[in-house]
């Protein structure tokens, strides 16, 4: 807890792209501390951020406190993601919030309706029952719900709030067509669910692909 | 076989991670050397592990000799897997032990009821017949119990233990919808039977794809 | 903007050949800056590319103003796909010019006929609409033109030309069961297109698994 | 061409471990330089080997000149691939040889008969004919004889060399159920085409579940 979310920003941004959650400048993390909010330049490269790169954003997110200051700086515009990351911080009191564009998120909005839907994989037990601190059962059923993609990513805030809402067990909202945005109560909580989250799209797919439903009919003993 | 399990642990769960077997704070491994039993603290980033973060048990697992001594000791506990990781030490002399959540790992516990069972594969011939030092032969069916997962890991150890006693030839148990423990005689061996069984394990998943049985009907001669 | 492209181009053929597109010498990278033309040689291992191979070309790809400076220098043949960077650069004024080899990008070219079209997926966004500096809606659909491949890369040029001249919208076109070419007006932004093309590419193949068409039917609001 | 096989093949090995042409201690490469033969222990991680660890033999392969010179040196035995390198060494008069467990090389053996066939795709042109120095064409039929495993690896010698002499054009067998031999003039050739040839094997596994031949019926022009 007491890493600089200047240096911590680039690091986690160069290892997601190696994870494929931020190919092509997509995707970001912001990080709460102290009063400050960090959040990543927008449409730059993630893998290449420099700490110099970054904005620092009053709590409420309203002003700019710091901005980027490295030669490139007068170019940089804050990340379109940032009053969805403010939605987590103000309605959920998170401390870090991550934007994936993974395709696995995608394609679960692809084969899921109103909601994603899994129940008796391991990994669900990584995700937190919204901010309660308590971990999900392996016997409880996860459901993310998924919200239809704007035009322009700001005018998701009200739907994701909604969502957020809506489902107050969640720490993910799908977004379509898109991908998803998870947060949590620290930056390690954040990026282990974003994981977790990332790990049950994935082998949600691929059990549509084999027939197996991802909510099993009976429960196992 | 000089290598200090506080420099190893770190580094093969980097590797392990980088391979997909311990995303989200899943997964993890554990060494014995010379009387003692390292384990990694639960729910900890794997791939982020610092040497002075691990707790050095004594040989039976009772004890916590050297906890932590990092400055988060105080909120780090041992792995839930400890008593998993006993079970494979003391049943079968085993010096390494590793529990993976690998996606191929949870699909085959999916695609196979009882037992994986997977023949004439190459890579079979890096699996040893339980703690006899023998390798698998091509030939032979390489058969892997699977058993079923339970709300907590700890509730795992009778089966786990009991899927041990029963199969004295496996040095891998699979976890229906949760992963599966791998275990050596030394890291090195534990560490390539672990990624010989997940490359089983993964094959075996496109086989199924392609309607191949992964048990050929007549041996090919 | 600073950055030398005898640094940058060795530095982003590793990045593309862990991203699998330039796997066994296939694929490349060429960079224009203050009136020179940097490629890099034919036939070599693009990880292992060294400053010192580059070839260095006037303006119009002509001549070549610094042959490489290492040892094997004699051997080295400027890259075959010179005469296609310089039609990107020719006319497009583009800067940048990559080409890869992705496994995606050929799958692609074998599931569909004259075009590529795919439509609401967020990183259509990450993509300009020709040299315009405009980025794509969502709701637009992307097409990329596909052109048949050709024994000989050099015999690319004029139909590769000759789809750059029709689709004017476009930064890609593909080339059937060889891969793609795509450009920008800068190095970040023909890098940052390649991946979001890619991405399409792969999310396409996916979707045809899965039996979903890659434009919807009707306007999803 | 001046690089030591002490580093490259320890170097190499780490790269083809990332491929996942090397996991769980299978797989490896020879090279052959100035009348020595270096060779990899047998039964050891490959992405871990030491330039200490490897055997150096004479130039047909029947003594050992320098044995490892690491603290383990008296446990390490050569690997048991040695003879099949050698074969490709005597017959084709290659001064490098690369064996893969590639799981895209062993789906290709259980996808086709005895003989893995493509056409017109591009990496096809990363592929030498034989050791005559010729790259083959787009439009030429690429193939692969696809011998079958035996219990153990050095009886594999034999019909390695008998596909080798029945398929004069060929810088790969493949091995059922197995892997895949591949070998070139340098090791610069036999790396790049073991990338293509998996490139090959790789595509032509999706090109399978699409139900896409993989020689087109009618040459396209």
């Amino acid at each position: 807890m007491q890493e600089d979310p200047r240096e911590l920003i680039p690091e986690l941004c160069r290892q997601f792209f190696n994870l494929g959650f931020c190919s092509g400048t997509g995707g970001g993390i912001s990080i709460k501390k102290e009063g400050k909010v960090y959040v990543a330049p927008s449409g730059v490269q993630k893998e290449r951020i420099h700490p110099d790169d970054l904005f620092v954003l009053n709590e409420d997110g309203t002003k700019v406190i710091e901005g980027p200051r490295c030669a490139n700086a007068a170019n940089l515009k804050q990340s379109e993601c940032t009053p969805l990351f403010l939605a987590a911080y103000n309605l959920r009191g998170a401390n870090a919030c991550l934007h994936t564009h993974s395709q696995a998120a995608v394609m679960v909005t692809l084969l899921f309706e109103k909601e994603f839907r899994i129940s008796q994989i391991e990994m669900i037990k990584g995700i937190r029952k919204g901010n309660t601190g308590k971990a999900m059962d392996f016997y409880d059923t996860l459901v993310v719900p998924i919200i239809d993609n704007t035009a322009h990513e700001k005018d998701l805030t009200e739907s994701l709030s909604k969502a957020i809402e809506e489902y107050p067990d969640t720490n993910c909202v799908l977004v379509r067509r898109h991908g998803c945005y998870v947060w949590g109560e620290t930056w390690q909580r954040a990026k282990g669910m974003v994981e977790c989250y990332d790990y049950l799209f994935s082998i949600a797919v691929q059990m549509k692909q084999h027939g197996i439903p991802t909510v099993p009919e009976a429960k196992k003993e």
